[in-house]
């Protein structure tokens, strides 16, 4: 079933109407852009005859809390590496309890020893007998690039017929911009339609912005590696259909100011949804300054909602702790 | 749009078929029963040519959150009464947090002082020049019982299509049983479908069982009042056609033992859903049991999410403090 595409109640001085589709209501794990993810990587673990699923994040991961429940519920044994800032013991949030009642079994690991970790897992792996899928290729992170963009790409499909249905043509498509899959996905979808839309990522992280341009490139190329039949919608300037806003990232992952937070609460308040400060209502917040500033006018503007409601329940229960206290 | 039926992995040794209605991803303030029955009252409100909403409950209710939220949301003034046992104060919840980002006046009063608090407010909003809407209708909670059952009794049209295009006749809709709303639409839209249905509310809280027959009984020919054309409908054997279970509430309204936490668990890790431990999951586990015990057979059974995902996260939160403590 499609997800919802929601019109917006959004002051719009400059005639631009907001909408946002809604894939924090994907019906598994509370929803999120991972479930379409977590789904390509599974097929892919299937499609690759592994039995193993080996994933790498955070303790606070949308995705491994996805990959771990996925893993669960068909029965498949999930191994989460979790890499960590020596001396770093930060506090659990629900997606770290949530993970924890998978009962996913979790190798620690320091932040520089994470291929060396990988493949260590890997040969345990092998040596009961298993066949292990590492989600991100080979132990150094490469190889399989174009997996995770899959799931948007397939997804693109899923927004042009709802925009066939709604009557309304998206001029802008925002995401918030993390490891770029989502935004890689789209811009395939966009390419392989051949629209006019732009596929905007709003920066949530202090990544190097050229580098996060390089990985989205050599992930489209990578998505295109494995669909040769559909290599003629690669442009000639494939540099130019990237579009990274790198203004709004505030402090880096994770660190957000009140004005993060009053986008959370305007959201909530004026249309009923949910946002996080660390991925969606950083983006939101985000598109709102980059469309008024760069004067953008008459346009139909789609925002991608990518989920993390455990997170805006973290951020729920800390913000009023915090002001408790203060 | 129609919430999702999803057909559940569960175990079913005697042929039955389990599936559930995902109203927990109604797209407004975390969804919920709550947001088609909030929908009702606010109609109702309008209908009624009132500006000012009153509402009642208490700090966890998600009635409260999403009544508040829709009010804020239309900017239509909301007041919360808000009764407690004396020296009560217990810890506050995601509910409490998001009612007051509402900012909804909230008037706190004693267990025995709601009528007298109802009547103070409502003239106080009537001396600002207010017309003041109180959802349950007079200062005694008497007069409105038709609107809440509006919601679901509109709602089962929606389950009827679904059911064509699902290709499924549901024998049994469980549902968590409460205030007896929601239960009480479902029950007149199963008389006005003239179907074969049964539906059944799982009690869960310690509300005398011969005092919520009657409560249902109550609405729904206050329904049928409201809709003279329809009552046709309206069996000889009223009674009859009110199912409650009264055996799966354990220590009554809030309290839940192993047997909640471990379906919480078991819906989570098998079929990616959450669910709290106060209503849906009590109800769920009381489903399982009621099946079990009497020997149900090669049936289809839907269960409708009534929502409270922030009281899931209530719990993830909590349960896991709790477990690092001990």
């Amino acid at each position: 079933m499609d997800t919802l595409i929601q019109h917006l109640a959004m002051e719009n001085e400059a005639g631009n109407e907001f909408y946002i589709k809604r894939d924090d209501l994907l019906p598994f794990s509370i929803g999120g852009n991972k479930v379409r993810i977590a789904e390509a990587f599974y097929e892919d673990m299937k499609a690759k005859h592994c039995d193993t699923m080996i994933i790498y994040g955070s303790r606070h991961s949308n995705l491994c809390r996805v990959l771990s429940d996925l893993c669960f519920s068909r029965g498949t044994k999930c191994v989460m590496i979790c890499s960590h800032e020596s001396g770093e013991e930060d506090a659990p949030t629900n997606n770290t309890h949530l993970i924890g009642w998978t009962g996913a079994q979790i190798v620690n690991c320091a932040k520089d020893e994470i291929a060396q970790t990988v493949e260590h897992v890997m040969n345990e792996i092998r040596a009961c007998g298993g066949v292990p899928y590492y989600i991100y290729g080979d132990k150094y992170g490469k190889g399989n690039e174009g997996t995770a963009a899959r799931a948007y790409a397939k997804a693109y499909r899923e927004f042009l017929r709802q925009e066939q249905e709604l009557g309304v043509n998206f001029d802008y498509i925002f995401c918030p911009s993390g490891t770029g899959s989502t935004q890689t996905g789209l811009i395939c979808g966009h390419l392989l339609a051949g629209d006019h839309k732009c596929i905007m990522g709003v920066m949530i992280s202090s990544r190097e912005t050229e580098r996060a341009y390089q990985v989205i490139e050599e992930g489209i190329r990578a998505y295109f590696e494995e669909h040769p039949s559909e290599k003629h919608a690669l442009p000639a300037d494939l540099a130019g259909e990237i579009h990274l806003l790198d203004a709004y990232r505030q402090e880096g992952y994770g660190k957000y100011d009140e004005r993060v937070e009053a986008c959370i609460r305007q959201q909530y308040l004026e249309n009923g949804i949910p946002l996080d400060p660390i991925y969606t209502a950083k983006a939101f917040w985000g598109m709102t300054e980059y469309v008024r500033t760069a004067g953008i006018q008459n346009s139909r503007i789609l925002f991608l909602h990518t989920g993390g409601t455990p997170l805006f329940f973290d951020y729920v229960t800390n913000s009023s702790e915090q002001q408790k206290k203060s």
